[in-house]
């Protein structure tokens, strides 16, 4: 696997107005970069599509990290950065080591670096880790086995907390992090109700990924649906969608119910504020008068629970316990249609584009 | 104190269109009633005002209790339950002992009980319990050492749980939930910044209560005067009001902010639904941006914390780092203005009638 001599990266060329797409970027050619000491040079293998990266297209976020220096730290700081005008665009990755000047990688290596949308890229290792793809293969580690899973395994160990019997709503469930929440609640004991975009990715969620039932959330009735499909109410709602999805899972939710609120990708390329009444009068009574919870969290703030979730997840997988779906479009320049995709829901499972 | 032959009681005459007011009642008179096998009857010498009575005065709420058959949980189901058209007026009362058929109680015992607005009621003792008047005077058991005293507790323990050099600011601070969460937060070693209506309050929680610094909301320029009180914005945002003070308080959470929510005094009142722009996708976005948690709680919920809660606070009043103020009025016939009064945020401190 020679490096060639040329690196082809994908630039931020506009932010995005509405949509993110293809014309936001422009394909640029330079030399392959040379890593210094301390740094290695990865060659792309695998990028990773989330819809997060609608909101770094906009800038940087307007948040903060906590003090620490752990990597998941360091790699928080990069995800709320976001893509300056005219850098590569941003993003987790596998890549090979082609070169290494670090004393903890060495040639051939798989690392999952947060090294964007580039087919070379120099990594100064401080977000980034070895991953093993011989019992599962390298891209699991971009999504069931990389950020979006422990997004997913946060979001139910440390806020949803499902108990056995208790309805667990997952929306997005067709996704990396969806698919895995709701399959991590019914290990719990949990009955688990999905929320996708399609009869097709629906009946998905429930012949291949184990969901006792699955409500589309494009169908004009939704929220007649979903509320059929929970008849004892919703006691965890995994949020990661918000909108119209959030209110009819919002009518349900029983006294006491947790919202680990993950992502909110159907807000992530709105421009206009709603003109609609407000309802936030109504969202906090009742939250009070049922004593609801609704925390937003990142998973980078939980990395205590890191070791956990790579001991159980990779047994489950091996075991049969756990599926994930993926959805593969192949070659550099396909990232950015990718990305349209993931944010309008059409893609089926973790989008992955295969770079080398 | 012997028993007079006849028993006047305020009984709800129509529930309330907006306002909660005197006439919404009716005073009648029956003969008093005699207690049977496990009951006492009791002469009630103080009532508690609050503002969630404004909700049960509208009749059941819309929620549900965990299953359980504690004390607190039963008195519960009595808050939710509201009050029936012609029923006597609901809220919790100090009460002497009359006659027992109760083998725990005595004639001339004390009785927090959920008695209602009565001089005279026979009581189940289900969710009742003896009061020591010794050290720290019967009304306090209303208040500071009562239900709002364990709400702020919880609060602030389970849910705020502010750290040293935190900023923590209490709406309704000169109430008798915030004012004592507001002095908890301070010796959690937390700087308090209290709101109120009104200059006097303000002047009140600095200069009595310990409150670093206080801002009216009443002000036209609140929002701004609220960001210029917390510079390092706000760790733990003690909502009590909702309304205009929430979004106030909401532009200044930090990341990892807690915002236990106890009430929402400013809705309780409100018949109509806001027509200003929908603003929760905002509220959403900065929840996960930021890692805010939302949590809405009943104090019922939390017996265990009553234990600590009764150690620890009494001793707090005794040795003067814990403050609390009243506002009492007489007369079973000023309960309905008493009301009003707290409804409209007019009253400085715990309010408080004296019956008998």
């Amino acid at each position: 696997m020679s490096p060639r001599s040329r690196n082809r990266r994908l630039v931020l060329a506009s932010r995005p107005s509405r949509l993110c797409g293809p014309e936001n970027f422009q394909l640029v050619e330079e030399d392959i970069p040379q890593p210094r000491s301390g740094e290695i040079l990865l060659q792309t293998q695998w990028l990773s599509i989330e819809p997060y990266m609608a909101l770094a297209m906009k800038g940087s976020m307007k948040t903060t990290t906590q003090p620490g220096a752990d990597r998941l730290l360091k790699l928080c700081d990069r995800y709320i950065a976001g893509v300056e005008l005219g850098a590569v665009m941003c993003g987790p990755a596998i890549g090979r080591v082609v070169k290494s000047l670090h004393p903890e990688f060495a040639e051939g290596d798989l690392v999952a670096a947060y090294s964007g949308w580039q087919e070379y890229a120099v990594d100064d290792c401080q977000t980034s880790r070895k991953i093993c793809a011989d019992a599962i293969p390298a891209p699991a580690w971009l999504g069931v086995l990389g950020i979006p899973g422990l997004t997913a395994y946060v979001g139910m160990r440390r806020i949803g907390c499902p108990q056995p019997g208790e309805t667990v709503v997952i929306s997005a469930a067709m996704g990396p992090v969806g698919s895995l929440a709701g399959q991590l609640a019914k290990i719990a004991g949990a009955r688990i109700v999905g929320i996708a975009s399609g009869d097709d990715k629906c009946h998905g969620l429930v012949e291949s990924l184990g969901f006792d039932t699955a409500v589309n959330r494009l169908h004009p009735d939704f929220a007649r649906q979903l509320a059929k499909a929970c008849p004892n109410g919703i006691d965890v709602y995994f949020e990661n969608v918000g909108g119209a999805v959030w209110w009819a899972a919002f009518a349900l939710l029983n006294t006491f119910a947790r919202v680990p609120v993950s992502g909110l990708a159907s807000q992530y390329t709105q421009t206009h504020r709603p003109t609609s009444p407000d309802r936030t009068a109504e969202l906090m009574e009742k939250l009070q008068l049922r004593r609801l919870t609704i925390r937003g969290y990142a998973v980078f703030d939980h990395a205590d629970l890191e070791s956990t979730f790579l001991r159980e997840v990779p047994d489950w997988i091996r075991d049969g316990r756990i599926h994930y779906r993926e959805h593969i479009v192949e070659g550099l320049e396909a990232a950015p249609l990718a990305l349209a995709t993931v944010l309008s829901g059409r893609n089926v499972g973790k989008m992955l584009v295969r770079v080398a």
